[in-house]
């Protein structure tokens, strides 16, 4: 059994810089026609400029294949209208982080309060720039996103032409929201759709299944998983694949992140064809995203056989998600 | 400011087998006067021959110092009323462990069934040894032990001449069970009265805090805390210090268990200082225990005084909770 993807993409990639980048940027652009790249680096990509570099950094460790990274700023409240509209050249979307919720992300949003994100979302709106978020409060790690509900209703609201992108969404309350507000949009990671908080830390304790936000509960999963796997129209596939090195994720003080980039497509094929929704998965991998984005991919033929995959124990010193482990499916030919 | 403990005890306390039990029973045998040693060996301690050798290399790892180890058998629902007249000469207690819940419970109990259990649970009320349990399904990590609730109100309704300890208890609804029964008791660690999931999961992941049950949150760490601070006459401190080597913490699959031992005291002092309860330690750390198991511990002081305490990186090889940290109180002298 094979099944040939048309231009896949990862709506929401950390391909990090320097020598983790060219680590890991050709794993995506083997079997990716392109990604939403993540500006949070450090510092943050807040300028054209350090857009434009990060970008042909970026090209350059991909040159080898057919891959266009879609770029995105770092949100701040004080970007101009015309500022904006200079970047809308060259952006697909603003990344919103609310400060201190994740790797890399001291330089985000402390408040949510609408009036001073007023000026911003509505040049975005004018623009057609998506915001896509990083839904969390700082509460209890289990809450976070729930209590994140009340803002995404407020900017869906307030801002009802603004496009509104809930990334990786790991809770039942984000997928029933999606239908409460038309301009709300989400990406689903890989990870989420598998694992729950047992996983982490319901047996022995998984540092390579530690990411923000942290998995929840199964209930939460079956929610994403039914959103995906009828490709949910208003639904994305966004890895949220975040390298670390192992010495990062095995350690006293272990960084948040599930590494999936090169098994993202093989692992999702092999999930959709259990539950007998293989013939979705073009939409989730990239019919959605180039709706909701209005973009047209590269072109590039991803094809995937039902032949097993034993998921390698690292990638250059970054362990994978089902290291070790086998997949029903691997990819037989990329074109 | 100084304070003088009296023989305190850690009435729930892990020294494993081995090199562990060299490294790790003179930290605890130094500033306590005795311990209810956890039989979850591999194999389990099941035979008073076992337990016997088990408590004779005890004691030889803490000949330096006045220790009594307290010793319990695992619990096993095949165990005859014979047995266990003789076994009660030389144990404190049965721990009972649902199978494959925490470290080395694989041989445990796997159901919880009244039935099954009769013929010992009334056994142990006749012979009035107390059945210390482990109480947690195998549901959600965040739910195990409220979910265990019915299950203690089973074994409290249906034997009631049997003293049960609720050990190392986590939740709001364990502490509030203890009003509900005459014969429930409960063990509190260290740990859970500082930390909640936020500890563990909420920043970077932090295996040396993770344990099995899992912190929870803040409300239910402050029951806890309204327990433990007022020396409620139906719980006793157990430290639950469970050591494993760093290789097995800070690893892609880490173990479940805090090393509490040889800060316990001094982080205890800091705690009830700091909530001027310090006049309640002495019946929480030894006391209330000795009302409950009806034991008379060895005598031995214990002073403990308001001097920062510089916790060490790792007790050959076993990193402690607060390793590195500062502590206000620290161990002045043991007579």
């Amino acid at each position: 059994m094979t099944i040939t993807l048309n231009s896949p993409l990862d709506m929401h990639l950390h391909l990090r810089d320097g020598e983790m980048l060219k680590t890991v940027a050709p794993l995506s652009s083997h079997s990716f026609a392109g990604a939403i790249i993540m500006p949070n680096l450090v510092p943050p990509i807040t300028s054209i400029e350090a857009l434009l570099e990060y970008k042909s950094r970026i090209l350059s460790s991909t040159c080898r294949d057919r891959f266009e990274p879609l770029m995105t700023l770092f949100f701040r409240d004080d970007y101009s209208y015309e500022f904006l509209k200079e970047a809308k050249k060259e952006i697909s979307a603003l990344k919103l982080y609310p400060s201190g919720i994740t790797t890399n992300s001291e330089g985000g949003v402390s408040s949510m309060d609408i009036e001073g994100l007023r000026d911003v979302f509505e040049a975005m709106s004018e623009l057609e720039i998506p915001l896509l978020v990083h839904g969390e409060t700082n509460g209890f790690v289990m809450d976070r996103e729930k209590e994140f509900v009340s803002v995404y209703e407020q900017f869906a609201k307030n801002f009802p032409r603004l496009k509104i992108v809930m990334e990786h969404i790991t809770t039942k309350e984000s997928a029933e929201l999606l239908g409460r507000y038309e301009n709300l949009y989400a990406t689903i990671t890989l990870h989420h759709l598998y694992i729950t908080l047992d996983d982490v830390a319901g047996g022995l304790l998984r540092p390579h299944l530690f990411c923000k936000p942290i998995a929840k509960r199964a209930e939460d999963r079956d929610a994403l998983l039914d959103l995906a796997l009828s490709a949910h129209p208003k639904v994305m596939f966004g890895s949220d694949s975040a390298p670390h090195p192992i010495d990062k994720k095995e350690s006293c003080g272990c960084a948040a992140g599930v590494f999936t980039a090169p098994i993202a497509l093989q692992a999702l094929a092999s999930l959709f064809e259990k539950n007998d929704n293989l013939q979705n998965l073009q939409a989730f991998v990239s019919e959605n995203a180039r709706e909701i984005y209005g973009c047209e991919p590269l072109s590039k033929e991803v094809t995937l056989e039902k032949t097993p995959f034993l998921v390698p124990d690292s990638y250059g010193g970054v362990v994978p998600m089902f290291a070790g482990e086998e997949l029903d499916w691997s990819i037989k030919s990329v074109s």
